[in-house]
């Protein structure tokens, strides 16, 4: 089994989408994560249901916990209205990650070492930097559980 | 909006367990993550997807990526059954990382701020040391995302 045997359409967000477009494309199609790709549609980042959420949340509730605790519950709430119109690319973070990008003649095992280092439950399948498709984690475990059976 | 507003009754995996029935749990109830209680059902940690099949790869493929391209095809596809009745308790990682957990008051800021530190797409809801349920991503976007429409 390798990537290519795994591989699935997947959809993609750009760097000049909002962040709210972005989110609302996770949880309508309740993806595990989204793939990110640049004005040449090459992934440039590859973000778990989590970070999608983390472009959404204000920078300060991030850094201290203490500030969220101090917003009361109906400002809590709407805290999505606060994003307006930015981008993912003015919400990605900074730090550069080892990127979840596999290749389609990569096996089971170097794609599950792959989900499990970067702690992301997909990866971008790309050939030739074309962007073929992703293997998500629940594929992933379904094939290979399904031989310890 | 509170955590106990949003609070889904969620399965747990105890230290004991194999590795092997805690991934075949997550596969087959399309989990984002999964619990870990002690002995007295309390949470010690939550891992998300990731995290789990992070647990059932081994040690040196996580290491060296390398490593995990020497194996072949054949041998890739059925690393699962290395794992023989591991439990989780020996598979955790030993970095102590924050702990997403809840009570059952917090705000949809502070569980998303939670989520999002913590890269883990669940929390447990825990109130005088007993285990509520669960709060998902998935859940937690659909309701603040319908605020925005």
């Amino acid at each position: 089994m390798r990537a290519r045997d795994l591989t699935v359409p997947y959809p993609t967000v750009r760097l000049g989408d909002s962040v709210l477009s972005a989110a609302r494309l996770l949880a309508g199609r309740h993806l595990p994560g989204l793939i990110v790709v640049d004005e040449n549609d090459r992934p440039c980042t590859v973000l778990p249901g989590s970070q999608v959420l983390r472009m959404a949340v204000p920078r300060y509730c991030l850094d201290d916990p203490a500030l969220a605790r101090v917003i009361d519950e109906d400002a809590a709430d709407v805290f999505l209205r606060e994003l307006g119109e930015r981008t993912v690319a003015e919400s990605l973070p900074t730090e550069r990650r080892e990127l979840p990008v596999v290749a389609p003649e990569d096996t089971a095992l170097e794609i599950a070492a792959l989900m499990a280092r970067t702690r992301t439950p997909l990866v971008a399948v790309v050939e030739n930097g074309t962007l073929l498709g992703a293997v998500t984690l629940a594929d992933l475990l379904d094939r290979i559980l399904g031989d310890t059976r």
